[in-house]
């Protein structure tokens, strides 16, 4: 079977075979289908073809405008820049055979349940496709359409084209993570044997080479979709549309996005915190054996699941926060331009892009500045990794604020408000204190330098229970400061917006939902290198499994422990980014889901009046969703935790000699349980997400039909949409903040405190972090991405509705 | 101190001396000024005192109307019933004299430590009273009190006096609840002895006694002050008060009873849930003996809990309930009766008092009906107690539909529109439908005969976390199904009224959101019964907890054990219900208060824009302060256990002799420790709920003033109020759910099933049931009380935010 026999002398041996995974597992490495057929084409002529299509598609971004072309160049700048990341990670050695054959057991893993979970999504995407396509085709048109001669057919293949490249593009940002971080594991594992710099410097350009692929994704699949619409549809010429309508039209890429993001997020979270919690209680709670270790039999399928939940799903889900945001922006930009008559719109419809751009430029310096230094040799002491990062946060963060201000005068110039530019770049500067503030709550809530985290390690000491209560109290407060800021942030946007000088015709201040939109894109100004140092956690992660399976020395494993570490309070970080960005895009585009109703009922669709009872119960049954999508995404992790604890038992059991290295473990089974159970249980939360919108908007029409209450639907759908905002940025700040605090006050025992490992405190402790696996890593990132889905799915639905 | 050396025998045997409780703790036994005070007086002069006053009282109801004088005569037979229930109960006796000691030392705690946490909170309740004074000294008029000569001192004492006698009255229902249950409890462990019937109507009548007070006092309270009133006021005399704009001005008595209620919930809940988890944590997990065991030192203090958390805290919280629920249906029916221009319009308004008498009426029979057959002597298989309380119900609500029918067609006929009156029986018929359907949910979700607590058992085997895990995804789920139901009740009572016929002046139909305020009513027309079984609850509880500690045979203990499994059931229904017309009364005074503002700030308040940024924050703050709210209140149980885990550790080590009952525990310490820290614990939560709304609406009020938006700071109080609602609902629901579930799932692995007791399953369900406890009973039922405060509050308030 799996392990070779002379296991005893403590050392893993080479595999005499590789893992079993699950049932149709290949033997071969597998390949996407568009890197299949771009390998079999000549590289001349590749090439060729490549430079023909750059050229062709500045062609038309140069006819659309010249900002364009700037954020073409800069996207193509980084993806070569990241080529040369990747080349650079994978030039680095694999280490010994042992650490290889480990490495290619969790990608296989990896890819083959990448291969099947994208493989149902993409059908589900594609069905989905074929539901908007019929609503749109007997959809009304609206006076704006009808204006610019944008007949059905046309709206409904421009939806649904935006909405499949919007999937097709996350799928790849999911994949290009988890590409990147199956390889570069075992390179950081090996270089950890040599140089912790080295080994941090891997992982950091593993990760930087995703975060610029997903970014400058997001962001050219954004500008080709806006240019070749420009183009096709003849803007601007007299008869058809109008620019500042233009962005609405992308509202299907965001959709798609979150819609893969979705399933992405619950099913790789789903499998990674089944395997993780499954390995935990019976490793280490009742066999007293460390974590990751190799006679654990759900340890290969904890790895993979770091690498399909934590970097897959992670890439997929930050596309779409910038796909969304970027796409939200836009459309506002763009009513406002039109509503106060400013005569070149095109600087703040494409404001968001530019940012963006220059996010890839900064935030390529940052990841640049951290460099392996020449202690390959010298053993001196080791630096803190999380100050090297910092140092480059810093850089990134100086010249992002540079760079905004930059654009802001760039774009945002205009006659009738000669000192708007100004107002804006505070607004952006208020985006990225928000932003610095988060990261110091979920820091102050989640690390156990501070009292909090302190408070609840003492609470294990007396028992599983108060540790339980200490944790869910936690994070329930843990909610209070978050949303005080984001509260303060949004106002002081939306003043500084208003008090910009720009008014609409009757003369009333117009600017503040833009001035809220250019302080969420401050927030996310730093996106690439936030988001290389979330990749990064995983990939440390990895590695240190990889080194402590391969047995390899203690001052190793101390390395990768270190990163390890580091890595675990990025990835809280992150999730405070993410879910202060969802609640600013969200409330976007709720004002553009308005503006889209309005134009499609024609008639004034301004207000959502909670003293209606419909309205009411809608808001109650959004904030019912929340509970309702968490329950089920928790639920799924623990009944596959469930069955992952009884194979191990079961093998622990049949096969004691597994204890004393004396059996091997059947690695296969665990993964093969996880990966179909996974995909079982993301489908029932993932609808509920996507049907319950709409039935509620369907029924709710009918209703205000029957009753003689015209939008009826459209204000029901628009409380839930915000109900369930508001819950799910709370819930999501629970379930996350309680996790990470969880996962840190055992990290904090295990340094030695209130008894140490093998304690009672620890077993609680330990139970906890179990409890807390599923909060902060399956339903909390899935309530990111799901209040997303929710906004842009009702822009993409408002027909069915009215 | 405490037990006699004779313990050895397995016989408790007599106290030496009683437990300590808590420093100041008096040896006599405590009595509330009012009673000593009437003790003081001659019983002749007492009686013709009383006549006197009674015949004042029917004087003032005969010039208001016939109803009121109904309403009276109803609530007074009510009082001699109940008196006669009391005396039936204290007439048995109190079996042999180690029960009697226990009982004493219990009492002396629970006494003890209401005088203690009464004292504080009226304290506050007078500070608030002064705050309330001066804020409407300084208010501005409204035009209707202008009408009516209504000055701001006579308006400011009405609200004031309101506020302060209903604060009174929820003290006193929270006494009488504490005082019967005490005295009931010993009595119901002897009648154990002798026969299960027996044992089950002394409990029932108990709880039926605090029933009948609880729910004629607030009856009688809101008709005395209505009469009063109207009488003081010279109602529908020419320029003066018109009778509809009556009801608001009892607002004051609803705020002063969710004020005290809050704060007896917080106190009693931490108390009796702190020490319960401390006892079970040390005394079950650690140390493996029973529940209620003699040597454990916090056995005492968790008895205590029950009878200030449960049967005080419970009164108080049922008291405010109704009080709430009667005031907000009032309230609209005036607004109602006034829009339609009906000509006699106090139907319509007294609708809820004689809803409520028929209520007493009803139950009373119900209660009645449960009768100790002459089963004494034999010793038959014993009757299922949950099958006597459900013939019981049956026959309350068989007559209360029978009532409610009845109530409309005399009190909501109308010439206007002659089938109003049965479109209104119709909404009733859905209230009671609805309270039904909510008894079955929460029966489902937390009962062990049903898959939800089945498959929590079973997540139990594979250890702690899941445990945790499936308990967290149950509760979350049981949301769903009930905010279902509320969801079509609202809507399909709201469109019975707007259908019923009643027109405005305008000739739209305006019965909508009576038709709720109808179908709350009859969600809560079997008050009194459903309360009754809730006081039975603690009591059973506390009786076994007095045979188990007095070393009863096993037959006796088996008795006990059933009832309190009864009592659980029981518990969590009534917490269906109270979250059901929490949910109800909250949105009927969110619609008073709109009224309110309108004509306080002398323009139409109609609508609550969440488009708009500053109210969309107020949604996010409500949200919020529910989760903040929680997080405190479950904090402050999991500090306390924490300092009782300790003490409880502490006698176990300083005295070994414990565990052979060779030494006696100290109780008092317990009891003190726990009592200190839940009034130290009680303020933090409920001053949160109190001060946050007054707050956030001045603040916005300022920030409106300058910003020049007449009314934001209203607008945003509606949002957190109705976001606090929404979040508080489905919150609420969680905790109470979980709670339930995590219990049962423990007593189902009890039966034996899983492992049995002392098995891991157990372990980890006890670590699930300990999690529960301050879910359940502490933060849950406080949630309940919280949204109608808040809705109390912002009514009171309203000056501050204008």
């Amino acid at each position: 079977m799996m392990m070779g026999d002379d296991v005893e002398n403590g050392n893993l041996g080479p595999y005499q075979d590789r893992p079993r995974t699950f049932p149709n597992m290949r033997s071969k490495p597998y390949t996407p289908l568009i890197f299949r057929i771009l390998r079999g084409i000549n590289v001349r002529v590749l090439v060729i073809l490549l430079l023909l299509g750059f050229g062709y598609v500045f062609y038309i971004g140069a006819s659309t405008s010249p900002i364009i072309v700037f954020v073409f160049s800069v996207c193509i700048v980084s993806f070569l820049l990241s080529i040369y990341l990747t080349k650079w990670v994978l030039s680095k050695d694999e280490g010994p055979p042992e650490m290889v054959q480990i490495s290619e057991a969790i990608r296989d893993g990896a890819e083959g349940f990448f291969r099947t979970q994208y493989g149902t999504i993409s059908k589900m995407a594609l069905l989905l496709a074929l539901v908007i396509l019929s609503i749109y085709l007997f959809r009304n048109t609206t006076p704006q359409q009808e204006a610019s001669g944008l007949g059905r057919v046309t709206s409904a293949c421009i939806t649904v084209a935006a909405f499949l490249l919007g999937a097709l593009c996350s799928g790849v940002a999911g994949y290009v993570g988890m590409w990147v971080s199956v390889r570069a594991n075992v390179r950081v594992s090996s270089a950890a044997r040599r140089s912790a710099r080295e080994a941090l410097q891997i992982a950091v350009r593993a990760g930087g080479f995703s975060a610029l692929v997903v970014v400058g994704m997001a962001v050219i699949g954004i500008a080709i979709l806006y240019a070749a619409f420009y183009v096709w549809l003849e803007v601007d010429s007299p008869g058809s549309m109008k620019v500042t309508d233009l962005p609405l039209l992308l509202v299907g890429y965001g959709f798609g996005a979150s819609f893969v993001a979705l399933f992405a997020q619950l099913g790789g979270g789903i499998f990674t915190k089944a395997a993780d919690v499954g390995a935990d209680l019976v490793g280490k709670v009742e066999q007293g054996i460390p974590e990751d270790d190799p006679r654990n039999p759900a340890v290969i399928a904890d790895l993979v699941g770091d690498n399909v939940g934590d970097c897959a799903a992670r890439g997929a889900d930050l596309f779409e926060s910038i796909a969304a945001e970027i796409i939200s922006a836009m459309i506002l930009g763009g009513t406002m331009a039109q509503r106060c008559k400013i005569e070149d719109p095109s600087g703040f419809i494409l404001f968001p892009l530019v940012v963006h751009s220059f996010d890839l430029v900064v935030s390529s310096i940052g990841i640049l500045s951290i460099r392996g230094t020449r202690d390959s040799g010298v053993k001196g002491p080791v630096e803190d990794p999380m100050t090297i990062l910092q140092k480059g946060y810093s850089i990134t963060i100086v010249l992002a604020v540079l760079t905004f201000a930059g654009s802001t005068r760039w774009l945002l110039y205009t006659e009738q408000a000669p000192s708007a530019w100004l107002n804006f770049s505070l607004c952006g500067l208020v985006g990225i204190i928000t932003a610095y503030v988060f990261v110091w709550i979920t820091k102050y809530y989640t690390d156990y330098k501070h009292e909090p985290v302190r408070t609840l390690a003492l609470s294990s000491s007396t028992g599983h229970g108060t540790n339980i209560i200490a944790g869910v109290s936690l994070g329930l407060e843990s909610t209070a400061l978050p949303v005080l800021v984001i509260s303060i942030s949004i106002i002081s946007a939306f003043w500084l917006g208003q008090t910009s000088g720009l008014v609409d015709e009757t003369g009333s201040p117009t600017g503040g939902l833009f001035g809220t939109a250019v302080a969420t894109m401050g927030m996310l100004s730093t996106a690439a290198y936030i988001l290389t140092m979330d990749m990064f956690g995983p990939i440390a992660d990895n590695a240190g499994g990889i080194v402590e399976m391969s047995q390899q020395s203690e001052s190793v494993r101390e390395i990768t422990d270190l990163l390890d570490a580091v890595g675990n309070t990025t990835k809280a970080t992150t999730k405070g980014f993410a879910i202060g960005s969802a609640a600013l895009a969200s409330f976007l585009l709720f004002s553009a889901y308005m503006d889209e109703v309005s134009s499609f009922a024609r008639q004034s669709f301004k207000q959502v009046d909670i003293a209606i009872p419909e309205v009411f119960i809608g808001g109650l049954l959004g904030s019912m969703l929340i509970f309702l999508f968490s329950a089920w995404a928790c639920a799924a992790v623990g009944r596959t935790a469930q069955e992952v604890v009884k194979e191990v038992r079961r093998q622990f059991i049949e096969r004691p000699g597994i204890m004393d290295y004396k059996e091997k473990p059947d690695y296969g089974r665990c993964v093969a349980i996880v990966a179909s159970a996974s995909l079982r249980e993301m489908i029932k939360p993932g609808a509920l997400a996507i049907v319950s919108p709409i039935v509620v908007g369907f029924l709710f029409r009918v209703l205000g039909h029957y009753t003689g209450h015209p939008l009826l639907g459209a204000k029901v759908v628009a409380a839930l949409l915000m109900f369930a905002t508001v819950s799910g940025i709370l819930m999501a700040l629970f379930l996350n903040t309680a996790g990470g605090a969880w996962d840190n006050a055992k990290k904090y025992i295990e340094t030695g405190a209130l008894g140490g490992k093998g304690s009672d405190s620890h077993k609680a402790a330990v139970t906890g972090d179990t409890v807390g696996d599923p909060f902060k890593d399956t339903a909390g990132p899935s309530l990111h991405v799901l209040i997303k889905m929710l906004a842009t799915i009702t822009l993409v639905m408002a027909p069915v509705f009215l």
